[in-house]
């Protein structure tokens, strides 16, 4: 996949107008006061999954509706810790293995990695009642006709709520939220809704810029939203009025805290231009590293040693 | 697409061995019996779309859990009629547009469209208290960790509600269940489990040996569910367990209407073995247009004249 | 496909040169001219294909050459009608089966459907003394020396024939050129050309600004002249020369009759920058409906609801 | 492209029955008489193409229907030769550039390259009265109603008057017939129909077991076979019928003269199957070289020695 | 990617006639005595990437020729392990970052990464004193001509002094050899040629059955191959002559040690026919774990806790 | 591949800066001073490979280092020649077979034929003394970290040492340097380092402006660069300064011969922005021919002969 989205120049000049209705912030407000009414505390279980070098434990917390979504808790030995990293996933992942999380602790940070619903490598059902356990995808045009039904607003409201979640179960002096691709998006949105973010990491953040994304990614999850409204041209408009309540670009202009980005210029799935369409927008200090070669995997191995440094740089550790 | 699946003689020949789980019959008897507990009459109002030859209603019928399920009645001029064929839809479509279906009625035959939830060009949501609405895929793995949560189990209950329905609204002699590909497995399901089947007509139908389907095709919607295996290798055997209970060779040991299949040898969305593993199964009388070089297609607008005819032999109209 | 042609504000101001050649106007007058020596009547065979709401015949008429051309006529019942359809087809398409060709006539509408010579779904040989019967293109560059060797000239003259024929058979107040396609720039040849023309409706017009077709698309038949010219490099002026005698932008500017256009911005077939080309030269009044994330399917069962409205709009019907 | 087609052990077994009509022999014969009804004799004119090395000549023969047929003639210096070569052309393809075609005479041997009437690289047109010039594909259906109409029978008619063009114009002690793929297929054809042939050299020959070649292909011409089936299905039978009169395992059962064929085990486009379907049924003395990597270029510049090696025994020179 | 493979039942039962020269063993014990020729000791210098949890080194060894190698070297908290696996990589990747290595010493393992020379994650430069020769940009046929300039001596020739150096390095009871793809090769050719292995753990192994391999995989690297011979024809014995010497079927029918396999049917880069061509063939106790879904990720994380659960089995650690 | 690129017009002006470093003259100083050292004078043996017309010869030479290069040397009869045309070869290719290169004696003009080290058609091997570093599979990346070690350092002395080889063998009154592709980015070169030459003739030129090739092609050899980089982000500079060594759009701002350029509009693998940017530095007389539809092959032989007439016009032969 060559460059097919505009030269850096103009990316970082680009600046879409901002596509919130004047209710927006009102439905969130609605949404997480709704979601808060469920007072359930998290439960923190250990587990023994042959990682010895650190304390794992299997958590549920109350997300959307107060209906139970599942993480893990990874702890660096000596208890407390300088930093917990909240971390949401990607689309068709989810929390996976508490083994696939080790980075973070092995350097010193507790890591709160939350599931995302639904999604294949995750334990946590859509809507638990009836759950559909995890499965594959698609969620993009899931309550495309009305935005309290979409699917992206349960699983924002579990964002939320597992920053809220970290914040009972950790004891660490700060809290940022981070996440590649989906992840990335739901901590843009965190960052606006959340409490206490004292961090903001998004690579190569998806959710953002709905309209662009499906205008020029010939890739799912962006393809979902084109291959709907081809079925469905009439819904157009309704479709991307709907996304707009889940915007990472209306989020970005409402967060404050500090922000570290990262972009690939030749990433397919989440198209550069969708994420300067956020990162223009985002209001608080905020830094972003160009990986002008990579794809979807954005600066991988080296871009996480970025994310640390970061890290340290705000608050040592 | 050329031939990627066996020889037609040896297709003529493959009989795997059915997969139904002791407690299939069971299951289904349940199902049903909970979905009648519904005794709501389906509606049936009357539509100006501009189609002026024909009686055109906007149908609503209880499906499963007594849910509001949408179709499409096309009654021909002159009233009664010797057919009723009901009709289901593929994978990603739904009832679509009432003057989408005309044929029928332009040759003298009613026809009731019934909608599948959840699928893009349709108007019925799955569960509708919370309805997600049309929305793009993928359906094939929600709920495979239990049958009793699968979406097949929905709407094949659908569909079974459906022919209820239209027993209830067209004076026909004679119902035929008719469909293609995801609308041809939902045929072979009412074939076995509805009553007063006079003729099943399905379409390279879909819904047949999964497992195959899975190993074979590198296309959706099979392709979902070996891309959630890939993702959950863990959960192989559930998976296939969970789909047993909506196998479409299954259904047709159990189906004894006179039958008319339709196969296309370079298909590679439905590959032709898993057509020939039902109808190789079928239990009642039975015959298959083959057509070489077609793919998902199938015999198209050749094969609805075919199907037709073999109405009209069954019974004059 | 996603985007890949010009945002829609540009689209919408695209005007490339006519390409017109100073004798086009000649050229078209002695072709007509020609072709209308053959005074032999079209005849009309009522045929029983199963189709008993519609009145439905087998049309023979002269063509180029008074060779002998295709169509099916389809009467909505009640005889005359106020509107007559004259329906072009797309490339590698052709006249069909006439149940493929229901939904004028169950909308009060007369249909005749006019055969396109060669094309493989249909039964018009191209040069019928020793026709070659239907067959899969291509037709782009046969005759890509001389205008007056080229397919195309004998397509089109075929398409005015069509008209003469259908207004000889069919006693309606008003005639319509239309056609999704390649029927959809015979139709803009048809509405500069035909006499009597009192609507437009071109789909996703194929056979308008060659050049940019050429230049844009990588998909048949407009790869067919880059597929030539690749091998023929020193005829790339010759080529384009003749082919501007066949240019729906050419046409479109001598065209007068109300017009209702479709486009799709995804289309890689029928790029949206040549459709803009006709339409933004077209001459007549005009509207145009912009499908944003369709592809060659246009607007599909949506439009066909628009294009009868439009006529509705012009003359109630 | 891997092997996609039977193992080498497989390939050397299969024999395929041959599928030639009672009355194959007769419509040749009658075919052949018809077009060397045509007397006139072949012309031969110098030209200066900038090639000093040898004598070149743009020539023009009388082919099917006595239609004016181009070819090159290539001469070593020294006037006569021990061997002439006619070699036909690829599909596509043509007479191309005389400067295309100088191994044989740097060699010593004399090269007639006979043009392929309508395609892109050549100077002949089909059906010269209205000629349709070179020009884009397809051909493989042209005709598919009728082997009398099918555009094959001029081809083949072509490829013998090739032959006895060249033995009038070349004083070489003996003639061999070759070509690559389509023209391999010529070859074929001419060592059962022509008259005089020494030696026989088909590399990866198209145009055999056009039902196996349609099957298991997914790449033009054999595809056009495929995607004409696919929209006129009814017309199987009655296609492959046609085509059996071209049909190069059937000449080649017809065959005598000393044959070294090619074929390439990865070739996608003359399936390996196919071309040892008429090697496996070849009645003359045989040998045939296997590129086990090579796709359709077959064994290239390296086969290019093989032939003239072959040659070489059958008659120093 | 489907199944493109054999059904596992044939591909458990495939035996293909092992390739090895008679001087195989010969070759192999010249090569590694010339290595060790040079008795430099590895060095191991502690490095700060942020990884706390661990002790980490930097490590260069003696490779091939005496050459500088460089690995990583990651050591669980508490000093002496039970275990240390040494652990080879894939094509195209190399060592990466220390903080991609963290799974095993999290569970108490001491891990050593050996890096691949040449490759682009790596750190390690590859010279080639002797020629390669003509070859395909790649490392599959640098050398084709000569095993003993085969870019494959050298990497399998540092695989072994890789092993050699983590014994000397870390002080663990037991030392297992391992890696996926390439490294899962390498893992194979060590547990042939190296001293005290304890355990074989190869992934998805690549470099077995060269031929195979090259006939029916489409992708790098096997597909280097038949790139290669695709222009060199010529050469096709001879090159696989040359990597009859690094063919992990032959090292297989040469090891001991218990191991644990694992496969992935769908797996388009490394055809599980390869697999199974060395895994039957393996001479020591043996389990092959398989995947039906998984293509060439194989089975991923929930195949790191496989292997590790087969160590503790082994000897608990 | 339609266009992918810049419209012709954008192409014409387009004039990125010139990236050499300050030292880059005297880096090729100090490389050619030293391969000058070795004194050894090229060997030309006759051969007979079968082509009679001409004087064959089997060519050895040293190159970069005093490393035996091969060529071919092809003599048109008459002894000597007004043109000796030095011609290098594209990636992959390298001198092939003798019989491949007939075109140039034929018409009268000598021929040497360069081979390129270590690609797949030549017959010279590379040996990199000098450590490649970690590269991506390929010739674009070896060496990536120093200009020293480059695989294109060897390769560009291998060519400017071919042309004085030439000169010392041949007795021709001019000498022209050519190629295609990577040749032609050879021919570049040698025109701005070599002695004495009266013509250059790059046809679509690789080797030209690196980093716009990376940025939008998407086909090796210019995809090996993004896929190295992909690997290894924090290289990209480091990259990009050791390819500014090599790159054709340096080069050509050096040389002052007359020039005759090719370029193809839809060639995906050299896009035709690298040539316009060499073609547009090119400080000497200058032509290009525009072929707007072709690809990679780009004027064929067509070109062929517009080369020669280019020759021609500059001295009569």
């Amino acid at each position: 996949m060559p460059t097919f989205d505009w030269p850096l120049g103009e990316l970082r000049r680009y600046q879409p107008e901002l596509t919130h209705e004047p209710d927006f912030d009102l439905f969130w407000q609605d949404t997480l006061a709704a979601a808060r009414e469920c007072t359930d505390a998290p439960s923190a279980t250990p587990i023994d999954a042959g990682v010895r070098a650190f304390a794992t434990y299997d958590v549920t917390f109350p997300g959307w509706a107060g209906e139970p979504v599942k993480g893990w808790l990874v702890l660096p030995s000596g208890g407390s810790a300088r930093w917990c990293v909240v971390e949401y996933q990607g689309y068709g992942v989810g929390r996976g293995r508490v083994h696939d999380h080790l980075l973070y602790a092995a350097c010193g940070v507790a890591q709160f990695v939350v599931d995302a619903r639904g999604h294949s490598r995750g334990d946590t059902g859509d809507r638990s009642a009836e759950s559909s356990g995890p499965h594959e995808p698609g969620f993009m045009t899931q309550g495309a006709h009305d935005p309290r039904a979409h699917y992206m607003r349960r699983l924002i409201t579990d964002a939320v709520r597992g920053l809220d979640a970290a914040r009972s179960l950790v004891s660490a002096s700060r809290f940022a939220v981070a996440g590649p691709s989906q992840g990335g998006g739901q901590a843009l949105a965190v960052a606006a809704l959340g409490d206490g973010v004292a961090a903001v990491l998004p690579d190569v953040p998806f959710l953002c810029d709905y309209r662009r994304g499906a205008d020029v990614s010939d890739r799912v999850p962006y393809l979902e939203i084109a291959q709907f409204l081809r079925k469905r041209p009439e819904l157009v408009d309704d479709t991307f009025r709907t996304l707009s309540y889940f915007d990472g670009m209306n989020f970005a202009s409402r967060a404050t805290a500090p922000s570290l980005f990262s972009v690939a210029l030749m990433d397919p799935i989440v198209p550069p231009s969708t994420v300067f369409a956020a990162y223009n927008h985002y209001a608080g200090p905020k830094d972003i590293r160009v990986y002008p070669f990579n794809e979807h995997e954005g600066g991988g191995s080296l871009h996480a040693m970025q994310r640390l440094e970061f890290l340290r740089k705000l608050a040592e550790f």
